[in-house]
Parts: structure tokens; sequence; C-alpha cells
């Protein structure tokens, strides 16, 4: 690894900066002075028709600032305070918003699947058990569902294929939920799975999308997507009250055509998901590694041993997560991760693994 | 006017781009690779330092991404939901957050002052006022007020001096209201006052400022300062929860050292009330025009002919307010507003009123 | 007066306690051992049946606690968050319910009419001051509105004719708006009116009615009656959540079905008003009293000199509220309030009033 | 069983009706005519000095008007919405109040224990539990634990001991967390122990107890204590913007002077639990039946065979609930059920048991 460079991390995709292409249009932006303010600029309007063109619909697409943002306002957009989501128990907007979800929808349940269900220690929803929660209580006393929420890629790191996606919402239809998907790591889903994004979206069923862009290269801020448009009545006024309306909106927006350009949303996910197999492939036979499960997307997941941990945090200074998905260490490639990082870290794994034995 | 620029408008100062020095600093903060998120990067901790140095203050920082979340969120942690926010009609926080306050706080109600009331033509605040509202209803059928709420520069572009700020604090002490300061235009007011910050804001009494960066030369984003340190137990949680902790946090923190470094906040605000102050001592003795009151700040608030509106936005292509402040134009410069821009937006105003008399 | 019998007030119609008809519907409901909780007992049901018989049409009927509920619960099943309530400055909605309205809808706002428009005097909305408010702002940054709320009897005493609820209904709908009416006097209106109920509610337009039980001889509850049944779609989990559905709902609806029978609730309406008329009658050429309008509801107000209202709270032991409606006094009338009560306080009113000359 | 009463039911001690003490104040207080509203009555101010008197401690007193509310207004009194309640699986704020607490408190989350933790099948939380919920996540991404929530007697009619709350309240208070009780039926648990109120809420470190009556006799109304008084700061207002505030408050507050005078309260609850203890030992050795645990309070949880259930409730016309902790059958005893009905329902069971085999 180049000395010079600074160090990389692989604790989570949101430590790398901005994609070239992202950063090329936030200064063309910038390079034209004044500009309307709060979305009447033409990179709103140039993007919004770009991922209309994308995703082949007629969707409708609003920006806002983050993550908690996006999937919490999607999720009230569905949901009256009484209704309730179903999701896994890994499901990023149970464990790691805060209860957002449930303050911008007053109060909005989330209802978790089984952690013992099929499908569940790959963080995956299953229509049997949508079925199962949907159909376990029916009194005013228990929150009524309204929205399954699937997220793809997902917490694990693997990927819902097109048939699963559908499955889930048949079921959904079926049974009067709508679809959610929190798409963080959407890009990395499609990347794996090599189909078109509205093969795992609407045409699957998906009804909001919260498209990532922040851990893809984007500097701040996710796109919001609705396929059903009946969703999305007034939800330009909730994103306003809710603090997500960006004034100089062309700050949000117009990094996104960079990304879109050239397809650099895909080719970015390529190769961070590309980076986390390389990185399986080195670390998965070292003595003392057991990696949870072959990634899929842009993470790995992986037993370390105690010691071990210590010793490539504290001594060796690498960052990454060792508290996600139930003990296993989570190592996350990001857009940039260079080739030598990922084997520069290998290395110290297999070292510091093999002089604990 | 240079053909080749780009028009500069009137309507907001949120038009205008980045200032040079916040973009310096946002390109400085990408180029570093992988940094942690969240708000444990360098430059998150320079800024906030470099704000305790400004207000000479040990005050707690932290930054969101635009006013309606600043605003709201520092009054919710100021109120329970059945307590109110004494403000004035013309306040931001009452007429153009669409109901951003209430939402964030559950339920807490704006009491607006007499429009009648003196100062209430300049937007201000005044200490009878808020005796009167304070002292008006004392059942629980009424929210209880809890929080003086003042703009600093006020929506007229009016600027309340040190002695204002101070006989305001003064009486929301003694009934025990704690003290809120939109600070949108902050800077405009400081530049206008020619008083340190510190005396305007906690050396006068006020508990938290919403610090405006936007308006400012910021591409995205705000402060919130909390001089009273009480007031911010737990607001990093209120924080993420509302949506507002941005993951790559240097993108918002970083563009604030080229604020703070050579008073570069300060100096972009001179600048727009200077080219207000031109503007208004262009147009003031136009017939036809009538200025709503000097400025003092960085906005000129006219009555103009409403035929002549119409042709200065639509024949002549300026972008200016018409609506705000009860029928007058509101006419806005920036931290960018070049003497150009002014002069020929001025000559425009004088012709086309001289072309209608 | 009888010295026996324990002194009656003006102050409020919530002073008042059963009347013998709810009394007896309520000990009966008691009397018969085990009952099935959350309404699905015979007498949620026959006055659930009771009220649809006595508005001729297929209306849904939800029993709540209180007012502020009832109110609260059904503004929020019409409004988003980021939506808003058009409604006089009078409205108990905006004034006495300590931001109730705000709380169950997470931060709707209320819009208040001009005080000096026509109509203000008398607590009354007009169309013209509806339009002029659904019409003010069409942009993001104010809520949108969505509701219409006026209250019959009003909080001043006087009652909306069947055409004004009619203009006020059509220039609601011709906006998209839907027309709640406040009815926690309903009853006193009908009275004064002498009209069919179904004729100043769903005939005329209203969408949803709050038909006030408590003020009119019920111990506890009020009832929601949604003419437009799509608005209450899963209203039944609103209320569980909200913390209004009684465990022993027959103790909340069984009274009802003792004002239902033989029109008790228009008979004890009707004896209301008719106090209020006679009180209004031995004060109005009382030397030092004016009455503020003539009573059409329960209500009389007047100005009553200063030193006389303490004299007769202070010394003569008479309750009244003297801090509603802009200066003058309350003087309300029950279903309970008897003839020697109205002529004892009509002669103290005198007799202090001719003192003080 | 008397053929000439009405049937008696096992689903839920609210199917009872008034107990003649609570019926006695109830009439009593309606039989005094005008009476000042909201509280300011003679009954509310002796119902609460008697509950301080009961308790032997200068506690805050309000009343509102179900469980739902209590529970979810006092749990809102010590969270912000980005704090986090623990509690257990089977605890009735998590599973059937429709996601109140979630509301009042605008996004609080409940975070329940592991069902498979020592203590869980008794539906009880343990101080490791506690412990490890505390302590397992300090980030801002996850709702920062503020509250302890118990419920004596708990929902599967067992009984945390002196001891055991003491120790609960201990690992809470050296945590910085506040105790909350959920008391529906904290009298059964009362009589189960045998001791004083006091030494099982506050000498044991419980804060607040929510303290039901319409389980054990009222009609409508549970009381809100606050031991720890700092924390009904304003609670007042809480309850009024809720919709939680009587006007008539005397119907909600008299018939509790019924239950306090001659330790009514206590009598109800031994009764029920001695129903609940002779249900028990009638069908306990019955071949098909299988009890849970030994009954504590006022409920026996028992699995029936599926055909056994149906019969029961289809052909013999017994109401019980069989969706409730886990597959079991909850047999509740109330204040008012005979010896009679308790014989009659146990004689059914063992026949048609018998009849199945």
């Amino acid at each position: 690894m180049n000395n010079d460079a600074p160090r990389q991390h692989f604790a989570s995709d949101n430590y790398a900066g901005m994609c070239p292409q992202a950063r090329h249009w936030l200064l063309e932006a910038d390079a034209t002075g004044h500009q309307p303010a709060y979305g009447d600029d033409i990179w709103t309007q140039r993007v919004s028709e770009g991922l209309r063109h994308l995703f082949q619909t007629d969707c409708d697409v609003y920006f806002v600032f983050n993550g908690t943002a996006a999937n919490s306002l999607a999720l009230a957009s569905m949901c009256q305070s009484y209704h309730s989501v179903i999701c896994t128990p890994q499901a990023h907007i149970d464990t790691d918003e805060c209860g957002g979800p449930e303050f911008f929808s007053n109060g909005s349940k989330l209802l978790t699947t089984d952690p013992a269900a099929p499908g569940a220690a790959l963080a995956k929803l299953t229509p049997d058990e949508i079925e199962r929660l949907v159909t376990k209580r029916s009194d005013i006393h228990y929150p009524k569902p309204k929205v399954v929420s699937i997220t793809q890629s997902t917490e694990l790191g693997t990927v819902y294929s097109v048939e699963e996606v559908r499955a889930i919402a048949a079921i959904a239809k079926r049974r009067q939920l709508k679809v959610h998907m929190d798409g963080a790591r959407f890009a990395n889903a499609v990347a794996h799975l090599g189909c078109h994004p509205s093969e795992i979206t609407w045409r699957a069923g998906v009804d909001v999308l919260c498209f990532g862009g922040t851990k893809n290269g984007i500097p701040v801020g996710e796109a919001v997507i609705f396929f059903d448009r009946t969703l999305s009545e007034d939800f330009a006024y909730r994103v306003k009250q809710a603090g997500q309306l960006a004034s100089k909106m062309r700050f949000i927006s117009a990094p996104w055509v960079g990304m879109l350009e050239g397809d650099t949303w895909l080719a970015n996910a390529r190769h961070a998901n590309e980076m986390a197999r390389r990185l399986y492939h080195r670390i998965n036979s070292v003595p003392g590694v057991r990696v949870m499960h072959e990634p899929q997307a842009n993470a790995v997941f992986a037993y370390l041993p105690e010691p071990a941990i210590k010793v490539l945090q504290n001594e060796k200074g690498w960052k990454f997560y060792d508290f996600i998905a139930g003990g296993g260490c989570r190592l996350m490639c990001a857009w940039d991760t260079k080739v030598e990082s990922v084997d520069a870290f290998a290395a110290d794994i297999a070292t510091v693994c093999a002089a604990l034995r």
C-alpha cells in the first residue's frame, strides 16, 4: 500500500468521500452563480428526469438529506400512526435510526420477524413470515400492518433475487400491504444481480424505493422514488415540514447527474462488490476466521478471534465494526476501496490470526 | 453588467452558490480519502472549537441540514408538546416552515404578538408584548409559554440592537422563558451592529442560537449553538432521530472552516448589507417606489407599482418576491451580489417606473 | 330560590350533573352484570343505530371521552401533519384545547380568520374568509388547508343558519376542503333553529360532526359522527391508540340511550336555551349591563361593570367566567338551570349594578 | 348457577360492572347539582388526599380515562421521543396498546427483553436483562434507555415479590433509569403479597404508578401517581392536551371514594384472586388441562385442548381469551365473580375435556 495515500478503512462505505463524477457536477452547479432555490433549478429537473429514464417509468422523485429521513418519510407517507411496518430484526430502520420511523410517523410500530425463521440468518424477509405477522392479530389493540419493508442489499450484505422480491410483493399485495425498499445500497444489489433496476423495483411490485446515494459516492443526499404515485400526494409538503427541503437544492441534486452519466452509480457499486469478493477470497481460508456467508454486495461478515480484533484495531490501526450482526465483524468496501487496501488488510488479518494460534 | 456572467437575482440569498472559502474547505475535506462518519472527523471538531472561540464561551455546537430543522429542533429541545413559543406574526417559524416547529415538538403552539403593537411594523418583538402574552392566560387549557423566539436580523431586514435583545431576554428570564434566536441571517445583524457576536447572544441572555450558514455562503447546513448547555442534553439523539445527522458530516462542517477563517462570515455579510444599502439609495427617490424602511441588513423592502413588478419580472427577467411582508417587494442581496447587478436592477426599476407614469 | 337546593352557577354547562334519563340508562347498563368490553355491548350498538336513525343516514359513530379528543381525533382523521385547518379566532380548538389538535395531528396548523372580518364579532366563519385563507398561499412553505372547522352553536352563543352552513360547505367543497363541525353544543343549535339535525349537518355538506353529550346531560363522553364514511377508515385504531377507547364502553354509551329516547337531547337543549333567553330579558335593560348580542343558544354574553363582577363573584357567591370573548362575561345555562336560579342571579345583577351607580 | 342471574364470563375483569361502593359515590356526586369542573370539586380533592394517605407519602395524583392513557402519558412524562423503555415481550404497553406509548411520546421505542431469559416465562423483568439491554448499545443510532416498566401483577397473573421490585429498581437507579409500574391490576398484587402498597411502590424505588381502577370495580378511570414529583411538572397540561381531562371530573374521581373507603379496592382484589385460586384447584387435575403456573393474582393461564375450547365457547357459551400468552387460555376472574360461576365453568371444562378423550 502506498504510504503517501491516506489509510483506507472497512468500517463503512460512508467513510469514503465524493466520487469524481459527483464532485464534478457539484462544482459545475456551483459555477453558475444565482439559481432558483428549493429544487426549481436545472439539475434537480435533469436528475429527476434521469431517474425516470433509468427506471423506465413515470415515477415521482424527491431528494432528502440522508437515509434516516428517506426511509422514515417514505414509511410515514404509507402509514398512519396506528399502522405497522413488517421488517426483519436486522432492519436498519429498526436497529439504527434511533426511533426515526416512529418519530416521523408519530408512532407507527415496526413488527420484526422471527430471528429463527428461514431466511433470517441472511437478513431476509420471507413471504411466510409476512403472512404469519399479518394474520397474527386483527384486533384494534395491535397496530394494523400496512407496509412491508425490505433492505436491498440487506444489512448482512446479501441480495434478494428478482424472484424473492416478486414473491414478497405478491403476498404484500394480497394482504393490502405497501412495499418499501430501503435501498441505501440498492446499487450494490443491482450490480450483483446484473438485472435492470426496474426488475427488482416496480416491475416486481415495489411501491417506494429509497435510492441511496451517499454510500455510493454522493456527498450528501438520497432519492425517494415513488413508483406508486398515489402515495406521494403532498409529499413535497411532508419533506418541507420535516426539515428535509434543501434551499440550495442544486448541491444535493447535481452530484446525481454525475452518478447517472455513464452509469457511474453501477460502476461504483460493481467495484465495491468486487473488492468485497476479493477480501472474502483472501481471508476465507485463514485459520481462525469464519466468514458468515459468501458476500453478494459490498461487505464481508466474518467472525474473527476477539484478540485478533483488538490487535487489528488498536495496533494495526484498521477501523471496522465488530458489533453488527450478532458478534461478527462487518468489513465494508466502498466505491473507492483500493486493491492495495484490501490486500494489506487481508494480509494483516492473516498475520494477526496466525500469531495468535 | 457583463453579459457573459450569469444573471444575478434579488429573490433570496439562497440563490447564491458557495463562497470560495467554503468551497475550498469542502474540497480539502474531500481530498483526504476515508474519514470517520457522523462527526468524528477533524473538520467538525475544528469548526466546533472555532465557534466556541468565536463566541468566547464553552457552548455546545451541532450541525444540521437546514434552517427548518435548526429552529424546529432547537425549539423542541426547550418545549414539551403542551408548551408554547412567543414570536412575531412575521416570524419565519410561523409563516414559512409548513408547521415544522409544531411537527418536531409534537404540538407546541406558536403565540404571535399583536400585528398592531409597537415594533410590529419592523418585525420586532417587544418586552411589553411578551409580558402581555405570558400573563394573558395561566390555565391548563392554553399551552404554557416556555420560549421567546426572535429573528436576528428580522424577516423585514431590521436588526435588534444590543439593548433590545437584552431587554427581551430580561423579561424572558423573569417569566422563566428560554430565549431562542433564529439567526438565519445572524451574520448580517452582527455586520450591521458592529458588535461582538457574543454581545447579542449569550452575553445578552440568548440561550440557543441557530447560526445560519447557507444564506451566507455555505452550500448546505446550519449550526445550532447552545449557550445554555443544560438544554442540549441528549440533543445528539434528537438530531439523529429527526434525520438531521449527516453520515459524511465533513461535507457539512468543513465549509465552516472557510467561513470562520479570516472572518469570512462577517465579510460576506458586510458585503451583502452594503449592496442592500446601495440598492436602497438607488431606488429610494425613484418616483413610484416607496421603501418601507431603511435597510439594516441585506434586504430592501419596498412597494413597487403592480405593473412595474410585472414588467420587471416578466419582461426584464428579474426574480424577486412580491408576497412577503404585506404587499411589499423583498429585494434581497447575497454575499456575491455585484455592484453591477445592483446598479442594473436599480436602473431597470427606475426606467420601468418612469415609463409607467 | 329554595335554600335547601344546592346553588346553581352560570360558569359552564359542564357544572351540571347527569340528566335523569342518562342516569337511568347508566344504571340499567350496570345492572346486567358481565358484558363484553370495548363496545361489543348492546347499548353501544343500540345508540349507534339510534344516531343513524336520528340523522337519517348511514353514518359511522364512535364514542370518545371528551371534546378535546373528539375534535382532535376528527381533525387528525382529515389532516396530515403538514395540512391546516381554517377556523375563527374564537374557535375552542384554537383557544382552549392546549394544543390538542396540533398534538393529535402531529403538527397540523390552525389558520384563524381575520378578527375584523364580517361575522367575526359573532364568532362565525364566512365563505369570503375561507376563500381568502385558502387562496392566500399555495407554496409548500405553508401548510396546505384541508379542513374548515365551524362550531355550532358558536363559542359566543350564536347559531349558524342552515343557509350559512350550506354556503360554508359549498366553498369548502369547491376548494377540496373537508367540513368539521364542533358540536359541543350542537343540540342547542338544533333547538334554536327548529330544523332537523340532518339539515345543518350532512344535508348541508358537513363531513364530520362531534356531537357533544357532556354539556347536555351526559356524565362522560362525546360522539364522533362521520357522514363521509371514507374518512373513518381505521378510525377505531386511531381511537384505541390515542387512549380514547373505553374498556367498559357501556358506561359511555348507555347514557346516550336516555338522551335519544323521547328526544331528551332536544328537550334539554331547549330548556337551556330558554333559560338563557330568560336571563337575557331580565338583565338586558339593567343600567350598567351591556349584552353583546341576543342569545341564540344557551349563553348570554354581556359586559358588566368590573366592580359588579367582583361583588357578584366574591360576595354573592355566583360563579361565571369573565375572561372569554374579549372582556365580556359568559353567563351559561345548563339543561338543569332553574327558573329560580335565573331570576335570583338576574336580581343580584340588577341590585349590584344599581348599588354601584 | 342461578338461571336468573346473567351469565358471568372469564374473558376479562373489564366485563364486570361497577362495584356497589363505586356506584354509591358516583350517584352521591351526581346528587349535588352544580359543581366546578375539571377537578375543582370536593371528590377529586378527597380522593387525591385519600391516595396520599393510602400510600403514606406526598405523591402527585392525576385521573385519566383509561389504562392506555395512564401508561402512555406516564411514560411520555419520563421520555423524550429519542429515549426508550425496557419491558418484557408480554408487556401490555407493547402488545395491546396499538402503539399508544409510541404515539404519546412521539416515537419512544419499547425495548423488549429476551423471551428465553430467566423470568420471561412468568412475564417478569429481571435485573440481568435490564443490565443487558441498557449496556447493549450506547451510540446515538439507538434510542437511549430511560425507563424500566414493570407490570404488577403481570400479564400472566404472576406477582413480583417486594424483593424483586427492589432489585429491579436498584439496577434502574444505578443506570439512571426511571421506574414505571403498570398497575392495571395493582390491587391484585397487593392482595396476593399481603404487603403495604407503599412497599412495592415508592419504598421499593418505583417512580410512577398507574393504579388501575376499571378492572377492580370503577366504571371509568385510572389514577396516575407520581412518587417522584419532579416528573409531574406540567403534567396537568399534558393530560389536558392529550384529551384526558374530564370536564365533569367528579364522575371519574368520586367512585374512587368508594374504593378507598373501608379498603374496598383490596377486598375486591382479594375476592378476584380467591376465585382464580378456586378455579385453578378445580381444573388443575382435569385430564387434558395443563395449567401454565399456579395463579398469584386473578387469572389462571392454562392450555386446553383446541376442540374443548371450541365447545366451551360455541356450545357452552363461555367467553374467554385463547390468544394471549402463547397459546394458553386466559381465564380471568373479576371483583364480582361468583363461586357458582367458577364451579359451573370448571365443571363444564371437566365435562368437555372428558368427552373428548
